[in-house]
């Protein structure tokens, strides 16, 4: 290992002021920052550290391939973002190798489903990497309710919106407490797989957590909605409380 | 609503640079600062906060009363606790009665199996409460394996050491990621489960997660040792990665 080091620096769900300490002042230092973003969006990451970065800083801006036609289980959906992780990793290691540090912004937690893993794992066997927790989306999106996710020894489970009905449904049945992310397009799938598990009548949907425009409401009153990218679907459990 | 907020507010995993901006703000400013401890300690969270705080703050201490002896599913158990929550209740009420603001000190996020969650349950019909989000301690341990702890569409169970041992297998076998916490004294059962399910090789204990005296080891390597109350188990998920 020699050279810079690369920073996995999570942000938290939004609010620039529920980023840690830690990430304020990398932030503050860095003369390289990287981020994701997709084609001719500004990129959310890149967005919340709007104001706190240096007036020299040199960006360098990861732009993700269209996938939206590809079907996830497609071979080329999987091959397309190996090229492009590949080619993001090829340009932080130039960078790195000439001795130069490089800020990597993450939304949430970088290793908590985060797109930082992919480029992790590239790096992690020869270069210097530091990941920097943060606030998960879904603390943002539990605090934003108003009431407490889990209780006593209520047991939680996180569900991805991409998994199958069946898996969706057997695992909202047997937890107290659920989480469900990325659900976008597969909303109606996520409604139906909590109704199936008798769930539906005590979720939540929080739309862009702990961010300007963040809104919460009973699921049952967003059900035919169309669904942002950042948002989350909370059912709080309700064990033991003296 | 009139009078005095009380803020929940998060500190995070341990270290000090962990919490956020926000935290790092209200615990500057503010005059009154509360706390759980167990009696004759020093308090997890005061220790956290160490020389953060005004020269003049004043400082409120709610000590645990002793439990270990009583049995989880003893009805006194649940007694002692309510009568202990509703003490410390009454102090919180006088201060913002009198318009006071007061921070309670939360470990990790206070809405994520906290102790503040039983004060903001008996407080939040009549008193202005607002919770500060804050990094878990969950974040911190997977963050100290080096590893993400989920990946494309994985599934997460978070598990409580006090749940029995059946309970225990049945989510250890049918998650990809898991998280076990509060284990202490439930370390041998919550060992035995994860052998049933086939997880033990592939756990990690992390031991006081982002703390000076943290310590990372495969479960394998810390059979039959002594667990603190700081200690998580992670088993990492191994889903889809381009
Ligand atoms: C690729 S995952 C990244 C998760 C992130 N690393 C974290 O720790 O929260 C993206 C998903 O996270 C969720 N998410 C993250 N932050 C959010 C926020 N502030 N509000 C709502 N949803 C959020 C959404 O469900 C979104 O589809
Ligand atoms: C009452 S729960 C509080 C959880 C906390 N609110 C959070 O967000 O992490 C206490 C349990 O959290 C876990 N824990 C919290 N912080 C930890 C840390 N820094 N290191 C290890 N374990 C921790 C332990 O398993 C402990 O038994």
């Amino acid at each position: 290992m020699s050279g810079g080091t690369i920073y996995g620096l999570g942000l938290g769900p939004g609010d620039p002021e529920l980023m840690s300490v830690k990430a304020h002042r990398l932030l503050r230092e860095t003369r390289h920052v990287a981020f994701f973003r997709k084609a001719g969006r500004k990129g959310q990451a890149r967005q919340i550290v709007e104001g706190l970065l240096r007036e020299d800083v040199i960006e360098v801006p990861m732009e993700y391939p269209v996938t939206t036609e590809i079907p996830l289980t497609d071979p080329r959906y999987n091959q397309t973002l190996a090229a492009f992780y590949a080619e993001c990793v090829d340009k932080l290691r130039a960078l790195v190798e000439a001795g130069i540090d490089v800020v990597v912004l993450c939304e949430g937690d970088p290793f908590f489903y985060g797109s930082f893993m992919h480029l992790h794992a590239r790096l992690v066997a020869d270069v210097t990497v530091e990941v920097v927790p943060a606030i998960t989306g879904m603390s943002g999106a539990w605090t934003a309710t108003g009431q407490p996710v889990t209780w006593g020894d209520d047991v939680m489970c996180v569900l991805m919106g991409t998994l199958d009905e069946d898996t969706l449904t057997d695992h909202m049945t047997r937890a107290d407490a659920l989480v469900v992310m990325k659900i976008g397009r597969n909303f109606d799938k996520v409604c139906r797989a909590l109704k199936s598990a008798d769930r539906f009548a005590d979720a939540w949907l929080v739309e862009y957590a702990q961010m300007p425009n963040q809104t919460v409401r009973k699921l049952a009153e967003a059900e035919g909605a169309v669904t942002p990218y950042f948002s989350i679907i909370i059912v709080h459990g309700q064990g033991r409380r003296p």
